[in-house]
This record gives structure tokens, sequence and C-alpha cells, in this order.
């Protein structure tokens, strides 16, 4: 298929130039009820639409946005690609919850995303936590091991699908192929969160994309890599083990009913820009990345980590001694934003560019050796890690998603924790592994490792202020 | 509070005073990589940023997005309220899992929209579908009688909720206050998907507002009426009935952990636009719409009905004997959208103008006129209408939402279908109210109904095809 065509920027051009009055929603009326308060975002509105006459609808495509999908089926060489306007988010929960019903045992890497969790709970299945390999330099958590999946196998007969992250925040990859040979010789399908690696579909220097692999279904975030706006992804479909209808149905669920034709316009730019991104064109993302990354490296005391195997697009920086939420502060300071911080790094995520595209990473040198110069970040002490390792061992929930929502909550002691069931998560910061998820037994193990983290002033995601006081939500 | 600020706004140009240098998502970077084909956009896209310093997290308010749901808070004067990114579907969907447990039972409007369906099915309820009263001038169903709703308390003592429409997409009222009174006298919640109701806070001339009547949920969409971006929408909790912590959990599972800046801003400047809209202004916006509608009686053969003790912003248009399909083709080939067709009229949505903004209603005017000089709509013949008032005694489904899931299905012929159980939606239109739910046992009324209505060529919506071949998807 011709990749250079844009349908929907197209369906919205031939509106507009009919010169169209509107007695219809959204209410701004293509922009005109805006005002001069925020008036630069008036123009952009007149793409703000809905479905009318010649504009077609996300939940029921026969013209511009079905062959915009069409378009992108064709580029990822799927059974069938979505827009996705409600973010991976919808993705996630589509996925899951089209495979799997109530009740059913489920492998899923123990640090995989939120919106996978809540997955599990919509449906109601029975999760089996997979602990993940752990990169020791920089405290990061991986994929899970193919290793750890057999043993799951070995042990549990009845498992309806594997879900797993790739890559990771950070690039990271795994062996996903051996991930989906092992889950394809039970006939088990494997769906993939690869909200990451949209741009993977490229190849080499790009790790290969989960639907490359043979992965049955993935989920693509393309505002991520891809120029779309916040909010658009894709979901794909790629084997004959899901089921299509099922897919729709969830989709239909779970979005909007009104979808947002600027995230859709932007999804079918994101897969144009891909599709007709050229080996010269990567050749020149890389000769940038590579003069930038050599600068960050001559930037005293900057040291930056590169992943081996991983996404290249991604680039850790850290200061040895010096967190990366003090290191954040210093570059936000100097105008320069990364994607995110940790006790150990700053993440950055470099664009895709195009030949003959400038991006301001000179700028952003100076700006990085200025903020060094006047800047010596302080040293925040050291990070205390968790040793969560004797988690290892999967086993089911002890109570399920269910009784869950019918049984009380109390707050006691962590000290009194032992034989409770966890009514809330635990998450040592790094490695961002839970060390325990709602419904899971606490055992003394967890009640010692808890308290060890305590006594060292250790960090944990969300709930660290009530965790500090030396108590935890159980269930009664 | 005042109402003048915009928080989200003015975060985002404090952000944007910083000149950020982008190494985050979103993968555009500030519009750096859109290129020649979406120019247009690239200035907009400085806005679709993400979760950085000093730009708050939907999911976790705690700057301007807090602030910017406290002036929403503060101006419809609720508990609680707040953005929605998912539309109101997303609202609808929160709103019934928040206070639904799977096998409650709840009284819903029979024609309640789609996504209320979803929802029930979802939460995997029992629903005691409610039949409407119908406005019999133009074949429009409006709310549930305060009878019906009587009756079904008398019959089913443990209902868990009401929801209900209103006002329904033509504008059209119900008698709220005394469904909401009846309710709250069992001390059951009403929750009620206002979607085209936000402006009802106005005042007169508009209708009551759900919140103001004390309806214990509400849902705005804030694109239908207010000028915010398409999938803009407003949750709000407005009794102590609701427990908090379970709608921000079904908000965080449902939406995508990546919101949309533009559509939160759009809803912040929705607020502002609402909450400064004077007397004077909603003096010059009726007086706007009646010089059109005055204009639009003079036209021959347009007849135009409007709204008693309905929302003066809709007007439905129509020429006798014609349907309104074809008078919607008449009007849009003359450049006036209007939101909606239906087999009686074509649906107007007028604007909330504010004084010295103007509106092209005088070059509306003089392009519907001129539709008329060169066209003469066809007539499409009679519109069939179903009686299908057979089906008002309520009760439950013959088979719950999760033996659905199970229960394999089957096409057969309509004739055979008496005592089987429907698989699918059957919905005559008009009225558009569904004849058939999926899991109602089908008697041989409806049946005889279907094929009366097959015999004399009426409209179905979504699955016309099917039935027109005389089959029916049903339970195995």
């Amino acid at each position: 298929m011709n990749q250079e065509i844009l349908p929907i920027y197209n369906a919205l051009n031939e509106f507009k130039q009919k010169d169209p009055i509107s007695f219809h929603v959204p209410g701004h009326k293509n922009g005109y009820l805006i005002g001069e308060r925020c008036k630069n975002i008036q123009q952009f509105l007149e793409k703000d639409v809905t479905e009318l006459t010649g504009l077609d609808d996300l939940h029921s495509p026969e013209g511009a946005i079905k062959e915009a999908m069409e378009l992108l089926t064709d580029y990822y060489g799927t059974v069938k690609s979505y827009f996705l306007v409600n973010g991976s988010t919808v993705g996630n929960l589509a996925m899951v919850l089209s495979v799997c019903n109530e009740g059913d045992y489920v492998a899923v890497q123990r640090n995989c995303h939120k919106s996978i969790l809540n997955a599990l709970k919509l449906a109601k299945v029975h999760p089996l936590f997979i602990y993940p390999e752990i990169d020791q330099e920089l405290g990061m958590p991986g994929g899970i091991e193919p290793g750890s999946l057999k043993n799951t196998f070995s042990k549990y007969k009845a498992i309806k699908a594997v879900i797993v992250t790739y890559p990771n925040y950070y690039g990271k990859t795994c062996d996903l192929k051996a991930i989906i040979e092992l889950a394809h010789s039970h006939d088990i399908p494997v769906l993939v969160d690869e909200a990451h690696g949209a741009h993977f579909r490229l190849g080499n220097p790009f790790p290969p994309s989960a639907v490359e692999l043979g992965a049955d279904m993935v989920v693509h975030s393309a505002h991520k890599t891809l120029p779309a706006m916040t909010m658009g992804s894709y979901l794909h479909i790629n084997s004959r083990r899901i089921s299509v209808s099922k897919v729709e149905e969830y989709l239909g669920i779970l979005q909007s009913s009104s979808p947002s034709y600027p995230i859709m316009l932007s999804l079918d730019f994101a897969r144009y820009f891909l599709a007709t991104f050229s080996r010269e064109d990567i050749e020149f993302t890389m000769q940038e990345i590579k003069g930038f990354v050599d600068g960050l490296k001559r930037v005293s005391p900057l040291k930056v980590k590169e992943q081996k195997n991983g996404d290249p697009l991604k680039v850790s920086i850290y200061v040895e001694g010096v967190s990366g939420f003090e290191l954040q502060k210093v570059l936000e300071e100097n105008g320069v934003y990364g994607e995110l911080a940790d006790s150990y790094q700053v993440l950055f995520i470099f664009p895709l560019l195009k030949r003959g595209t400038t991006y301001p990473y000179t700028e952003a040198l100076l700006r990085i050796q200025a903020a060094f110069e006047n800047n010596i970040p302080v040293s925040q002490g050291k990070t205390v890690e968790s040793d969560s390792s004797f988690i290892r061992s999967v086993r089911p929930l002890a109570i399920t998603y269910k009784e869950m929502e019918y049984t009380p909550k109390e707050t006691i002691q962590i000290s009194n924790s032992i034989n409770r069931i966890a009514a809330e998560m635990v998450i040592p910061y790094p490695p961002g592994i839970p060390l325990l998820m709602p419904g899971e037994e606490i055992t003394k193990k967890h009640m010692q490792a808890i308290s060890r983290l305590l006594e060292e002033n250790a960090n944990f995601q969300g709930n660290s202020q009530q965790l500090k006081k030396g108590v935890i939500r159980v269930f009664s």
C-alpha cells in the first residue's frame, strides 16, 4: 500500500473546504467560541470535529479511519491493527479482557505497568507474578527470564496467557523470542506491552519488535517514540489465537463514543512518519545521538549508561554518589527536561530525526555544561536497595480479586502483619518491583524485608508515608 | 473562588517560558517532528506535554490540575468534581462500577446511552429496564415517568441505583425532581447521564440541572454544549451516598495513564467560559437564536419544533412527508451541518454566545434559503413506527451478563425465535428504544412486532441487514 497517504488529514481538509457552518458538537464550534485568551489554539480546533458525513467513525469504520488503520495493518504486517484514543492503558485493558475470563490463571511479569494490574483485577483472573531479572549495575529490573516462565509452566498447568513488558521504560529488552517460543509450544498466547517500542519496526540498530517475533497481541504507545499526540496508541492483533470480535467489543466499551479527531489524525501521521523513515534517516538519527552522547561524556562529573542490545533512543545519565532526583533538578533549572529520574539516574529519550530536520542538541549540551559549571549536585547519601529475591517463587494470590471487593480492610502494625493478607502494594524503589501485591499473604520474610528497608530509610512508591509510620493496610 | 483563573493554561505558559528542550515523551517533541504536511498543528502541539515538573498529574493532582478541578467543584457546588479525558463514556462506566456490585438490581431507563449498557455488563448487575415516555408528535422517546419507577420499586425491593438520561439528545427533559425524591425516599442513589446539559447550571431559560436537583452523581459532556475539546467531560459527586475513593479508583483504571493536556486545558477553559457567562450573555445568546429560528420559520416548506420546557439550545427542523435523512443531505450540500438526522427531523445545536462574539447565523439562513430554491427534498414515503408498548412491564434478564460470556450463540429464523433468548439488540428506529436487549426472552409479542416491522420495511439501528434477512442471534 502507498504509505504516503494521510486519509484522516485528507478527509478533514476536504471537509474544511466545504466552509461548513456548525450546528453540532463539539461546543467550541470549530474554535469560534474560544476567544482571545486561548486564541492560539483556535486554528487547531478546526480539526477537533465529530462523526460528520465524510469523516467516518472509529467505532464502525468504513471510510478514512478504516483506510488509515489498513495502512497501519499493512505497515506492521499484522492480522489487524487499531488506533487507540485512550492510550496504551486501553490497549492493555482490552488485551487482557479479550483473552482472559474470570478465574483463569495468567502468568504476568511482576513489574508490569499499572494498567496491566488494573486489567487483571477487572478481568478477575488469578495472576501468577513472575519475578524479573535485575541489571545489578543500575539496580534496574528487566524482563522475565525464559527459565522462570518454564518453571511456572511446569507448576501450573492451565495457564491462559503470558503477559510481558518489552522493552522496559529504560529501553532494556529481554529474550522475548525464547519466551514466545516456549509459550507457543504450549499453545498459550503471549500479550506484549510494547508501549516503548513502536519504532522497533524500523529494524537494526533497534531491537527486534514483538510483532516480528510473533507475539499474539501487542500494544504500542505512538506518543512515546513516534510523533503522535498523548493518548494516541496502537493495538495489534498478530495471530489467529486472538478473537477479533472480542477485542473490538472491549475497545468499543472502554473508549469514548466521541473519539478525538486530533488524536486520530496524529496516529495516522505517526504511521506515515515511521513508514517513510528511510535507512538514511536512521543513520542521521544515530549520528546526531552519537554527537550528543559523546558531548555528554565530556561533561564532568556526568556518566552515561548506554543500553547493550537495548533501545538506542534511550540513554541514562548519572553522577556517582548523587541521586537522580538531584541531577534532574539541576538539569531542569537549566531548561533541559528528561523523561524521568530515579534514585540512580535521569533517563533521556531522543527523537527519531529525518534528514533535514534539526534538534537543539548543541543548545542542550551548552546548557548542561553551564549547569555543572554553576551547580554541584548535592549527594543525597546512599540508596538502600531491597533484596526481594525471596519472592522469586511464584504462587497464586491468597484471596481472589472478587473476594477483595467484598472484604473489609484495616490498618495494622507491620510488626503484627505475619500471615495477614496485604490490601495494598509495597514497592521498594529501587528496584521498583512490588514486594507485596494486594491479595498476597505476608510472610515472615516480607515483614523482615519491609522492617529492614524502613530502618535504613529506603524509598517506597506511593504509600511511603503510611509505611514509614510502621503500618500497613490488610484485609480483615 | 475567582473563576477568572485558568490554572492549567497558566502552568503550560509558565513551562513554555522556560524555553525547555525535550528529552521526554511525547515523541513529537513539542511539535518539532511534525514537519511540513501538518505544519498548522505544530504550534498547538507545544501544549501536548506530559507530567513534567510544575504540570501536575491528573491521577494524583496536587498543583494546577487540582486547582482547576477545585474551581469546577466550586462552580457547580458539588462534593467533588473531576475532569475526564475519555469522554462521558468513562464517566458513565465509573459511575455504575463505583456504585454497583456484581448481582445487584439496578433500575435503568431503557433508552439509555450505549456506555450505560456497557457499564451494566462490565459490572455484571441485573438491570431492570424501564420504558420511557414518548413524545407522540415527533416519535421521540423522553425520560422515565416517576410512576414507572414507583411500580418498579414496589415490585423489586433490593434496588441499588436508579440510572437516567437527562435531558435526551433532543434537549427534552423529564420530571427528574420527582424521580430523585422518590429514589431518595428509599435511600437509593440516582445516577444521571446529563451529557447534554452541562450548561443547565446557567439557570433560566435552561432547565434545572441534575446537580441542583440533588442527583447523587452526574456526568457532563463539556464538549457538547460547552467549548471543550471532544473527549473532554466532567464527573460530579454530589452526595455523601457516593464513595469518593471508589470513584477515583475506577477513573484511575479506565483512563489513560498519560492524559491529554490539550483536553484538560480545554476543560479548564470550558469551566471558565461557563462561570463567566453573564445574564447579558444569556440574553444575547437567546436573541441570536430567536433571530435565526424566526428566519427558519419563514423558509418554506421547513417546519421548526421548539422544545417546551426543554433546552433552548436545541431545535429540530423537518419537512412534512420528507425524511430527516433526506433533509440533512440537502442542508449539507449547502454547507450547513446539523447534529443528527432521524426519520422525522434534523437536530440543530446552537452555541452559547458571549456578547461581542458573532456566529454565522445570517450566512446559514442564506444557505438554507438557497437550498430550498434549488432542491426539493424527495419524500421517502411514510415512516413505520413500532408499537413496543407491550415491553412496558419491567422484568429481569433471563440470563445474567456473566452467563452470556460463556454461552455460545447461534443465528436462527426470527419465525422460530419464540422462547429463545436474544443475543443481540433489536432497536426499531424511530423511536430508538430497544425492543429486545441481549439476555431477554423473545416472546410471541416480540416476534410478531419484529415481523410486522420487517413487512412494513421499517428501519433498525445497527443490525438492520441481518434482521432483514429474517434471522436473529440467540443464545444456544
